[in-house]
């Protein structure tokens, strides 16, 4: 499927996954294939009916007209979209702080994203085990990411180191990079990169609050 | 100003910041003032010279002609159009794991966003103390928020409980919420809210990883 699908549906589909996830887990043990129409789908991921019918749409048919769908079957299909049917290796390089956190996030691994390698300079950190992996020093970054054919690289080094992490990745062939640097990084057309930089979340906050509130808060979804 | 500000030109003004601090830290104790052009701020920040200049001419004029940009100058105008020249009284709802990485996160503070308050409502975390912050009892959250004149709350809670934490702070008088909580929350029209949801980071990479036709483990539907 060569047609491009925007950022913010890719978003949404991963809401109406967990809307989809938290229905199942209401319907606790019982049998059966509940349903759920497009509207409340859409009221639990706070968009319109119209907006879940065409993001689907992009995706092939779904549902039967006026059955709304059923909750197992787009929850599976959902998944294989998000390429979450399968499980992702992911290799930590910066075991610092946030990565630290990031490595005991237990929602990665039941998503399928495995942290299987971590990386650090500091002789200190090296060698230590985080439960059951051990720190690796980093000088072996693109030998290690070769040899465990590495797929994700989350990246929590300081900004002026990242670039050169990213690109070593690159070169052991990592596809998707998780940045948390506050660096504007690139990576060749073939790489999918995102960014998340929390104190850069807060400072649009700060910024958009010491405007004028009432110009604020516009999304172009 | 009533001009729209792309929330994308607020991240540039974040990464443009982080260049100048840099250019500053390096050039050390060195007295006067040192300067950069806009080619060099646009390569530190990964984006081009007239984006530089189209950014900064949202605000004002900046520099002059041919002779760049004064670097502890314009860094201190950054910050002051950012929000960054004061300090602000931010609340963390959920002292869950999340919640505690982003307590421990010093890069906040050195940023002027000051964790004064810590809510949870599990009884076993209520009443201990983090680094000075004692962790309060969630059905306190309206009347805490407001005695501190608190301005961002932090939302750490799972995703079924966000929204009525969001409702409860806007009630008393939060104006900007950065929302950890994988759901679509919403929030009045004065009130501006910024989402990080770092498993839907992971899941829109795995999503284009699956997509790209050169992948592979990629599926092809």
């Amino acid at each position: 499927m060569s047609r491009k699908i925007s950022d913010s549906t890719v978003r949404r589909l991963s809401l109406y996954l967990r809307a989809l996830e938290s229905l199942e887990a209401e319907e606790g043990g019982e049998a059966g294939a509940a349903s759920v129409s497009s509207r409340e789908l859409a009221a639990r991921a706070g968009t319109t009916a119209a907006q879940v019918r065409k993001d689907l749409s992009h995706f092939g048919s779904f549902g039967k007209r006026g059955m709304g769908y059923r909750v197992p079957e787009l929850a599976g299909r959902l998944r294989r979209i998000l390429g979450l049917d399968r499980s992702w290796r992911v290799a930590l390089v910066g075991a610092g702080r946030i990565g630290a956190a990031l490595f005991e996030y237990a929602d990665f691994r039941r998503r399928g994203f495995e942290i299987v390698q971590v990386f650090d300079v500091d002789p200190e950190k090296v060698g230590r085990r985080w439960n059951g992996v051990t720190i690796e020093d980093g000088s072996r970054l693109e030998d290690r990411l070769a040899e465990d054919e590495v797929e994700i690289a989350i990246v929590a080094v300081p900004a002026d180191a990242a670039q050169e992490v990213v690109d070593r990745a690159v070169s052991a062939g990592v596809r998707g990079i998780l940045n948390f640097a506050p660096a504007r990084l690139r990576v060749p057309d073939d790489v999918v990169m995102e960014d998340v930089n929390i104190v850069m979340e807060l400072e649009a906050l700060s910024f958009a609050l010491g405007r004028d509130p009432s110009g604020s808060g516009g999304e172009s979804s």
